[in-house]
């Protein structure tokens, strides 16, 4: 496992002559496994049965998912072309319900293929290759938000992060574990405590897997003992992914993450949310407006097949939990670290990164749904 | 599972026919099976593995052990005999570190050992019949304390609990449970919300069963949960139990417990440790003194023995943490709720228990080990 830094950048999601690759997340951290998919319909299955998860890689994996689709459609016009188009879209859509990421990267595709003037061969290449530029762009806006996160962080540092925000949950590099990169990078002293995140256990089977892989110095704990170690002085910020972020700066994340939050405020510790500017939903006034997920029974009442809980006994599986805007010390993006309040950064952020990308209103405006 | 009021009350530790009979807490909730143990050092072991786990149920266990052992041994003399047993009652303190019951009724034991007049055959009769008496008073005072504590319990509650302090962490009944059972006997309108408890289960596998056992209702919720349900309102009142509380009412209880407290207070929820008097360390001035027992890496890295954290990660397992005094609302004993300042309710507490019960101030001074 700890083969270190000779490895080659993990690429959670991809493009492969012709076929959508992705990591098969389910198979880790016995073997790293990449599958490749041909028929677009696996692919948005695979977001929803969480091969690949995290809300960038899904948005990404979205992305590429209608562009393989859209190479199968036989049609002579446009408007039968565009009507199919949508048809994938909607598939991709009801894969999951909470990362705007997904909705944020659809919506980007469909304003493509309308946009791009020409037949559905022209309309095609252009869905492609918006697809692999979102592949690219996440790649690079990791990369800055990481630079930036990391200026934040003192020479010597414990960071503790909940779920996996990692290469795993990005196309690669990752946002809260993009941030312990380039602090790794800085030179600067990094331990990672990594929540194991029950149901799942994507801290424990995802975080610590592909920061050994890099030989940063990572330690699991369950869920639970992050609060002990914060009594005990052991842990000096907290940086956690997002997978939707309101207008006011509430920002849900993987369940759990609002625990880690109220903890870190009891010890007066710094909680950051590391996530791209594509994770922000102008749509949405506060959390509240969030859907949160409710993911089957089975995920936890049975671990690696084997059922733990009592026959008949009920439990809840809420995939997510909503960390209101007021707990978290700073939204670090790719244009810079948001602070409160936010609804201003946010705005500001949003205006700044249209400028320079040159991207339309119609792609920066993100539906809630 | 859900079989109803007419099962007969749970007896977790018990004697047989001159053998220790234990419930296999280990081998639930796939099947209640009783163990008997005809060789004390196999008890010692039972505790260790947590055949047998919760600070009362294991101060009972080995208080039987010692008479069990006591039975075993051949000698002529007082004096040899007592060499004996203390050598037997060093093999049980060293079995676990963090709960005092083991050590409050080790020191039972052996005072009674010395106190009791005549030869060999006399003493051994007089070990037996403490440990039975001891079994017989934790149920008693778990009935007491769930009637104090229930009475401060709404008609209609929700009550969130943390591992397992119910009949299976005692001898019958339960702590934190025995609140639970005493407001169910009330009429109130009761459901419990049951927190996990990585690494090893115990809510999951003991609490929902138990609970379940006796039909009231139970939900049970990943550790990482606790924090959104409270923000939604869903939680009236936490209850846990405790493995020893220090002089000025710092309680070490399972791991998660103080991050439980924590989230109790933010959220204005009031916190409850439900523990008999025996969970009282007197020579300990603060919870900071309190052992925490490290127990091996294994609980972490593997579920029903199958490896689900990377090969050579880190992990780390402390089995207790301490919540301080003032996240601690009350501590309900069997003899009434303790309220802060805790140090006073504490030497009062333990005056007047002195003075009902009549035990002389040996058995009540409670060595820190």
């Amino acid at each position: 496992m700890r083969v270190g830094i000779q490895n080659k950048p993990l690429q959670t999601v991809g493009w492969e002559t012709g076929k959508v690759r992705l990591i098969d997340q389910t198979a880790l951290p016995e073997k790293l496994q990449y599958l490749d998919f041909s028929d677009w319909r696996e692919v948005a299955e695979a977001i929803r049965t969480m091969i690949v998860r995290g809300a960038p890689a899904i948005g990404c994996a979205a992305a590429l998912g209608i562009a393989l689709g859209s190479r199968g459609i036989i049609a002579s016009g446009r408007e039968a072309f565009l009507g199919r188009v949508t048809g994938i879209a909607d598939t991709f859509r009801a894969a999951r319900p909470t990362a705007v990421n997904l909705f944020w990267a659809i919506d980007r595709m469909i304003a493509v293929a309308e946009n791009t003037p020409g037949n559905p061969v022209d309309m095609k290449d252009a869905l492609l290759t918006e697809a692999l530029k979102m592949l690219d762009e996440d790649i690079a806006a990791n990369k800055r938000l990481g630079d930036f996160g990391a200026e934040l962080l003192p020479d010597a540092v414990n960071i503790l992060t909940h779920c996996n925000a990692g290469a795993l949950a990005t196309v690669g590099y990752g946002t809260a574990l993009g941030v312990v990169r380039s602090a790794v990078e800085m030179g600067k002293n990094v331990h990672v405590y990594a929540d194991e995140t029950r149901p799942r256990l994507q801290g424990m089977k995802l975080t610590a897997w592909e920061l050994a892989r890099d030989d940063i110095p990572v330690t699991v704990i369950a869920d639970n003992m992050a609060g002990s170690l914060m009594r005990q002085g052991k842990v000096d910020c907290v940086i956690v992914g997002a997978d939707r972020i309101a207008s006011n700066g509430d920002a849900a994340n993987k369940i759990g993450t609002y625990t880690v939050a109220v903890l870190a405020k009891h010890h007066g510790i710094p909680f950051y949310v590391a996530a791209p500017l594509s994770t922000i939903d102008q749509s949405l006034i506060s959390g509240a407006q969030i859907p949160i997920e409710q993911r089957e029974s089975i995920e936890m009442t049975h671990i690696e097949g084997i059922r733990v809980a009592p026959e008949g006994v009920a439990v809840i599986n809420p995939a997510f939990d909503v960390t209101p805007a007021e707990l978290i010390t700073g939204i670090i993006t790719e244009s810079g670290v948001l602070r409160a309040p936010y609804e201003e950064a946010i705005l500001e952020a949003l205006g700044v990164a249209r400028g320079a990308t040159g991207m339309g209103a119609r792609s920066m405006s993100i539906a809630g749904r």
